[in-house]
């Protein structure tokens, strides 16, 4: 069991990685992170407990997470604090009254992660995802498909933003996460460890529903909008998602979701 | 070539439609909705020009706008109106800084669209979706998909509401909706169409995957959390799309793009 300790002033020293949060939302939190809600609160405890700073919760919601605080190395500290005490120390009204600081993993190259995978593996590879639902919605659908892991180049934004975090329902805590320095070539990188890159783009010939899913495939994602550049799309294997009557194209999460969908479930 | 008129009164009564945006949203328009941003706009113009009501754009975005007027009806009122008077006019800065105001079509009731729908069709039927998000981004999966239809029962929330209609990129502007009553049975009503009612549920045996789509399908899709209710489930065809380790479930939006991608272009 943690350690649970009553605070009633906003002002508490102990409870500092709290204040202010939107605030420093902006800034970083140096190695650190905010995760909120108690779904998200189970799995991060769950999948990582020795990365959890320490909780705080409104005590009204100290039973409900009687199995959340089982699962904690000892020395975690849980900070008990009243709603109106949290909302003054956070700096806006935080009606989940339940939170977390957590620590970043360290970050792993691409590279690394990619030589780990198993013989049959599925990856998503992310070129300037810089909006925090849709990164968030993407690595949601990663975890619910159970996808090897999400690649990210130097243009997405942090999965360890608060919302990118909630969005995801906790799935950028669990994710194994590789990163793309800027400079280096994704699509060399994934062909040489055997990946298959599927750039996904309007324009494709290929349909995703008439592809073969290859053994170990790497599914390219851009951004909506300018999408992914045009030297990845032509030293990837294009594939098209075919639109009606002139719509523009998906939302580019629910681009991720049908995609894995097919790479886990389709073909044959 | 539609009628431009230059405001430089936020007070002006010609424009009192777009005042107060916001407090507007929440307590409804009698019959109207407001539409923002280009991309909506060129859509809803497009689409239905005789039930746009008027245009109010900043001057500085006329030229680019030059085919949206062209395709406006000759009596209708196009304002323009510097960001600042816009700004003070809807009570929020607006940077999209294009607006339409709309009549909302009849609402026409869900037995009488089917009636008319093709032998091969595919229609979504949503029940509690009450998250103008959701609702938005299932709306874009089905203009996308090319739907014959979206259904709503008596709990979804307005389609017409601005952030659904910019979630959804105009889309709930343009799909055929048809409403479902309380009380009416909704499983019934489509098989009394000829569909096959297709629950999506996480517990079901048969995955979407493995499923032929019949010739005319309808998707029913629950709200996140509740999903939907154990006598609908019953007397459909459950359909589950499995999830990796323990993940809950999918975004209520992702699910509808995947089930759209299988019904076009899964199946054989």
């Amino acid at each position: 069991m943690p350690e649970f300790l009553t605070i009633t002033d906003p002002a508490d020293p102990r409870v500092a990685a709290y204040r202010d949060i939107k605030e420093r939302d902006l800034v970083g939190r140096e190695g650190r992170f905010i995760a909120e809600g108690e779904t998200v609160l189970r799995a991060f405890v769950r999948d990582a407990p020795q990365r959890v700073e320490s909780l705080l919760i409104d005590p009204k919601r100290r039973d409900k997470l009687s199995e959340v605080f089982d699962g904690l190395p000892q020395a975690t500290p849980v900070y008990l604090v009243e709603q109106a005490v949290l909302d003054a120390l956070a700096g806006f009204h935080l009606h989940r009254g339940v939170l977390a600081v957590g620590r970043k993993p360290d970050a792993i190259p691409a590279a690394d992660l990619l030589a780990g995978l198993p013989e049959r593996a599925v990856v998503l590879a992310l070129f300037g995802i810089a909006n925090h639902d849709n990164l968030g919605g993407i690595f949601r659908n990663a975890a619910a498909f159970g996808a090897d892991a999400v690649l990210l180049d130097a243009d997405c934004c942090d999965p360890f933003y608060r919302k990118a975090i909630r969005v995801s329902v906790g799935a950028t805590l669990s994710v194994p996460t590789g990163y793309i320095g800027r400079g280096e070539d994704a699509v060399d990188l994934l062909r040489g460890a055997s990946f298959t890159p599927l750039a996904l783009t309007p324009s494709a010939e290929r349909t995703l529903a008439e592809m073969e899913p290859p053994a170990r495939a790497a599914a390219l994602l851009g951004a909506e909008g300018p999408g992914l550049s045009a030297d990845v799309i032509a030293r990837a294997q294009g594939i098209g998602i075919p639109m009606a009557n002139g719509f523009d194209s998906l939302n580019v999460a629910t681009t991720s979701g049908i995609v894995l969908h097919h790479l886990r479930f389709g073909g044959r």
